[in-house]
């Protein structure tokens, strides 16, 4: 990485990690006019094919996160799962890191997360942290079967996550491996209504804005569908769920992009799990809102005044495309062009495998019907799921 | 340059020049999921600072551009001035051009672009192409005074641009020396109602969509100021101008993005200028359109489907940032930014010099008014021409 310093004035924001998520932050980076420089294990990492000053290293390495910190004014990151040792390394060195550790620790642990807003009354599923000696069928007398375990640290898009029906399948879990620093942190299942994604952004001295509460859809644990806004919910449910996420937001001390993800119940609202960073929940914001999630992740990281999360039409509706048997996507994508000349094409720069997340269309406007049907035909044929 | 090849399938599209067209262009690129490469100058250029696949060199040099073009699918330009021997060199070398200097050529010399018109009947104001042995007195009398001088090749932002009020001074102004290769144009100084300008996308199989017609201002030669639609325009000129644009972008095999300006006049319209690139007048279109004009340049050099240039809000404005006597405009932009959540802020990464169009503000929403109140309100004190 030749290091090219930005105008007069404008600040460096370095990410750690060099995924989608830091590609697409690279476009609010570009119109912003601010430096943005990503730390990426690859070359062919989604972010390191469209960001020049990309330095090449292992993001969990102590001393590489120190020196691409060396070029940067503050760093923020597109993952959770950062080192401890690389947070401990580049604080001490009196580096500027937004989220700061001290939030940070909220998205990385569970068990930690379970504690903090339990300890603030705000409302989770019934859960309790495994420890030696106590008994499954205990933790079934208390939550319930079937329940759900998880790997405090180190989970995403499904991993580290298992339901289990009865006391024999959760004593087969609890045998299996711990990521390094994890606990097992075991949850009632939930009956939900629907899943919803609350997204705040705040910047260092406490601004915040809301955006409109969202529908996902998640399948096998990866987010495919998001509608904005959530269909049905009710005003007084929508603005509890954006309180929920302003509050979680001030009392974490979160400051960029915070995705809360929550359960809808009968009942009300339930958090599930947290995001410090642009969330793919909020990817329909580019096209979608005034201010996109990852300009407002900036502007929030830079401690700029935030833009409005106002969206733009009715209905937004954002639909990941998922890698399927096809690897070249640009013929399939020459289709879904013709065929809809309003969908929004966002392709990460990833080669195809299955399964993987390798993209996402957008599409808004006011039927809310027609918009899915586009937006998941579009996503069905590039994966190569239909063909017609 | 160190070359990353793309994913799978996916093409290269390479860009001459590195100013903020090609940057803009980028934005769009990483959404499409293409290569992008870009011809610069200077690793600090607008596009160079934001594009991993820049080559540096001289972009009127033919051996550069060839050795660039290497590693491309097709080339592109972010300007028209491109040396004839840049083309030929490349022409020659089998490389594919879009546009092809069939069609740029039009755009690079105006009175090669004011027979073309001429001779297919399209509106243009009454001109004559200086010869030897004209004389001076004698072209007043045919296109009045004050009549408009041009350069036919090399000039841009009102440079090769001479008004002139009498013989005395036409023949001052034909005393300069002209741009390699070009000749004089004189044209009738036209009585405008205002400035317009339409854009067209046109792909290779000659798809074409026609963006909203603007009305544009030029202060100083120097786009200042975009509404979109053009406000007052009756719908019969503002198809009539489309129509005309669409027109010539067929007639002359344009490929990529057309920009017509045009006169509105109590008679009509007539064509001024072309630019066969994404061109200031289209920058409303980042914000305000589905597909932006950068979004379908790329489309169309690449011969995919174009993508919708439906407008987002009844009314979109644009207002240019030209660079003041304040070197730091991010002081600047945390005030337009706190001021205005829904201001759309483009900076170009340039450094400020008095004049240069160093970025863009956009808005967009129901009250022209308002939004030329606000759009102009940030432009100004991102300048530095008002403090509060």
């Amino acid at each position: 990485m030749e290091h090219v310093a930005p105008p007069t004035g404008y600040p460096v924001v370095g990410m750690i990690g060099g995924g989608q998520l830091a590609r697409m932050t690279q476009q609010a980076a570009i119109a912003l006019g601010v430096g943005f420089a990503v730390l990426a294990a690859n070359k062919d990492d989604s972010a390191a094919r469209v960001v020049p000053e990309t330095m090449l290293g292992n993001p969990d390495d102590p001393q590489a996160a120190l020196a691409f910190a060396g070029n940067c004014d503050v760093i923020t990151f597109d993952h959770e799962q950062v080192a401890v040792d690389v947070l401990q390394t580049l604080t001490q060195a009196g580096v500027e890191l937004q989220p700061g550790p001290g939030a940070l620790q909220y998205a990385q642990d569970k068990i930690e997360m379970r504690n903090a807003l339990t300890a603030a009354g705000l409302p989770c599923p019934a859960w309790l942290a495994w420890e030696e000696g106590m008994k499954v069928t205990e933790a079934g007398e208390q939550l319930g079967w079937p329940l759900v375990v998880k790997t405090s640290r180190g989970g995403y898009d499904g991993r580290g996550v298992w339901v289990v029906d009865d006391a024999e399948q959760l004593a087969e879990v609890l045998k299996g491996p711990l990521p390094v620093g994890a606990r097992w942190l075991l949850e009632q299942k939930v009956e939900f209504e629907a899943e919803l994604s609350a997204q705040v952004a705040r910047s260092a001295s406490g601004q915040a804005v809301a955006y409109p509460v969202v529908r996902t859809v998640q399948t096998d644990g990866i987010c495919t569908e998001v509608v904005c806004p959530a269909p049905g919910l009710s005003d007084d449910i929508a603005v509890m769920a954006q309180d929920l996420a302003l509050q979680i937001a001030g009392q974490l001390g979160v400051v960029g992009m915070l995705a809360v993800e929550m359960f809808l119940t009968v009942d009300g609202v339930l958090v599930n799990e947290l995001a410090m960073r642009p969330h793919n929940s909020g990817h329909w914001s580019i096209d979608g809102a005034v201010a996109s999630q990852f300009d407002n992740h900036l502007r929030g990281v830079l401690d700029l005044p935030l833009g409005s999360p106002q969206r733009l039409a009715p209905w937004v509706v954002m639909v990941n495309v998922l890698g399927g048997n096809q690897p070249d996507m640009y013929r399939a994508y020459r289709h879904v062009m013709a065929r809809d000349p309003e969908l929004r094409v966002h392709m990460y720069g990833k080669e195809v495998r299955p399964g993987r997340k390798i993209g996402h269309v957008t599409v808004l406007g006011e039927d809310l019907d027609d918009l899915l049907e586009r937006a998941h035909h579009a996503a069905d044929y590039l994966t190569g799921v239909i063909d017609e």
